[in-house]
């Protein structure tokens, strides 16, 4: 079933939905036998919503696949994942909050070390500390080049964003990072005549950034690999009628949501407090509510077993604030697992919950794997989620008489 | 999700998956709501597996589809049983453990009687006994085309392997088998340019058996159908990077495997025994073994539904013996269903259970038809299993960042 196929049936309503997002929610348990977080969590209210619920288990990408955050936040948010891919230098600039536009171009940069000759000595420049980067990001913000405006922001030790913006940039290119020391930068070349003047503009900026650089130790020069232009999808509001919100803290997830067109709302602080209550203060003016929560997944990356089960046991405090709004749809779920006994993104299915007074009841009172398992939604691909919660919300006409 | 998308996520390692693939396994009870023959057989261990593993059902190639043995086996090597679609032809040279190779061409061979005038009186020459075709196949090995080579391989009664091996040969043939008595065989001719020199060469060994055989009683003629050149699949090494072996007793499933890549491992016997054994001597020079019961889909086929259950309980007793090599992912599971109460292979889905110590419990401990419909891994298209094995055994990637 194509977006298309379901575009032509959306109808506007005055609804409103809300989906939570506990990123990495899908957990394992500590020892064989034993619970997950979510099921050692004491959960009270999302136990209560279960049992309005419909339960089921989302699989973003595929059996067996390990989703990133782009593809799982894409997948639940209605989008096949593997058909709108969101390259590397898109992730990177989505994720220091740039706004990507139509014109842009981006690309993940590294400040790295070469030799008197050019040769790579270290492609990642010692690492060095994201307050010098952020010294040498201004130094490279003062090349021009005729035609087209460049955007440096730093990420994080090494690593910077880099976006060229202009009218007729492509993103078909080939990278300047050899992946390998003592051999020079390779020379950007376009693999599409529509992205030639990409490369030269590119080319060019190199080498005044080789000049720029050329007495900085260690970082003395810059890679640049994963180019990629602004990433289409198709927008909620022409997708589904809707007039979306997004409710998150870390840049990556705002950048994503912004992507499918939803308003970014302001915060007061990052607490789950302060989330929950852009939701309150904004209820009125969206019908559609992506609220992100980052720590389960952070917990699950550090391993923090324990500091998972408290997240989500934060955010089930939170949830009689949701209700009380009187949602017509209620979506908790998760982009992917992140089990904090691998420490890492998994493969695992991801506990999901749609809560509507139209749910078909699963005879079940708690929020977990297990349960899930045996849920009326059954083991689904995430993006068949936004299709049942529009139903639920009464946003989806019949097809055929 | 196609396999490049899955094969460019790859990782090698040092991890092992084991797959028992009970032929048939899936059943039905004797009497509506009785026990299957999986469930009535007293499996301790595999029911010990079952605790430590995710359960569920696997659909071989489509609801409601009967699979054969060739795509059965297919779908559960991960492969799309329609895409991959193996001839007529070549499971027959397969099933007489022939070494199809890339120059070949397949076909059925069936010994047939006809009258003065060349009509055909009986397709099946009576079902000849299998002696008489061994020894009429050894005259049609006198048979010389120039430039090419025949090879004739008796199967059962009045069937026969027939493979034609050379440079620049297709398998774009009609049938010499008009399948109907009365009529002549017919004339092959080529239905593209690249398989005329092939038709050109069979019709001349078909003028040459027709003389050969002139004088014998009933088998006096020949007919050829289903021809197929080697199918071609992505192999293991390439697709998966895992250096796969087989152990199986009969020749189809030998030669299935051989196709996917793997070696297939000598046996001292044909027991179960003797399977497991060589399971053992072989365990250190592979990471990929696929082991073949072919005795439940006998008893099946057969109506034996007590002699399935015995079948199962005989490998139940192997388990501790699979288990001691300390395997990082097992897979127990079918091709396909043959319910003993049809005497055939059905449509059911087919119980399956993969152990890891990364399984996220169904809290079922016992491995049945019923169980694994609560099971973590749901009904599934067969050809997901090889994806989450090979996560489960840490050689995915993950997608996106």
């Amino acid at each position: 079933m194509d977006l298309s196929f379901l575009q032509d049936k959306i109808i506007s309503g005055q609804t409103k939905i809300v989906m939570i997002i506990m990123d990495g929610l899908g957990g394992l348990p500590l020892e064989p036998g034993g619970k997950t977080e979510l099921e050692t969590a004491i959960t009270p209210n999302l136990n209560s919503l279960a049992a309005q619920s419909e339960l089921g288990l989302t699989v973003p990408v595929g059996p067996g696949i390990t989703a990133g955050s782009g593809p799982g936040h894409l997948a639940i948010f209605g989008y096949d994942p593997i058909e709108y891919e969101i390259g590397r230098g898109a992730l990177e600039a989505l994720g220091v909050d740039f706004e990507l536009g139509i014109k842009d171009v981006a690309a993940r940069g590294n400040f790295c070390t070469v030799d008197t000759k050019g040769n790579l000595l270290d492609r990642r420049a010692g690492r060095l500390p994201t307050e010098i980067s952020q010294e040498l990001a201004k130094l490279l913000r003062t090349i021009k080049v005729e035609g087209v405006e460049f955007f440096i922001e730093p990420v994080k030790e090494h690593r910077f964003a880099f976006v060229i913006r202009g009218q007729g940039l492509g993103d078909a290119l080939t990278e300047t990072d050899p992946l390998k020391t003592g051999v020079p930068a390779l020379k950007m070349h376009a693999l599409r005549p529509d992205s030639e003047k990409t490369a030269i503009c590119v080319n060019q900026f190199v080498d005044k950034a080789r000049l720029l650089l050329a007495n900085k130790q260690p970082a003395n020069m810059i890679l640049l690999r994963g180019f990629t232009k602004f990433p289409k999808i198709p927008m909620y509001q022409e997708l589904f009628a809707l007039n979306p919100a997004a409710i998150a803290v870390n840049g990556m997830y705002r950048g994503v949501a912004r992507l499918a067109g939803m308003t970014i709302l302001d915060l007061k602080g990052d607490t789950l407090i302060d989330e929950f209550s852009a939701l309150e203060k904004n209820w009125n003016s969206f019908d559609f509510f992506y609220l992100h929560v980052k720590q389960t997944d952070t917990c699950g990356e550090n391993g923090d077993f324990t500091g998972k089960v408290r997240v989500i046991e934060e955010v089930d405090a939170q949830i009689a604030r949701l209700m009380a709004l009187k949602p017509d749809v209620v979506i908790v779920g998760g982009d992917h697992s992140t089990p904090s006994v691998l420490k890492s993104h998994s493969w695992h299915p991801v506990p999901v919950l749609l809560y509507s007074k139209y749910a078909r009841g699963n005879g079940i009172t708690e929020f977990g794997e297990q349960a899930c398992t045996h849920g009326s939604l059954g083991i689904l691909p995430a993006k068949a989620i936004m299709p049942i919660a529009l139903a639920h919300a009464g946003r989806l006409a019949k097809y055929g008489a």
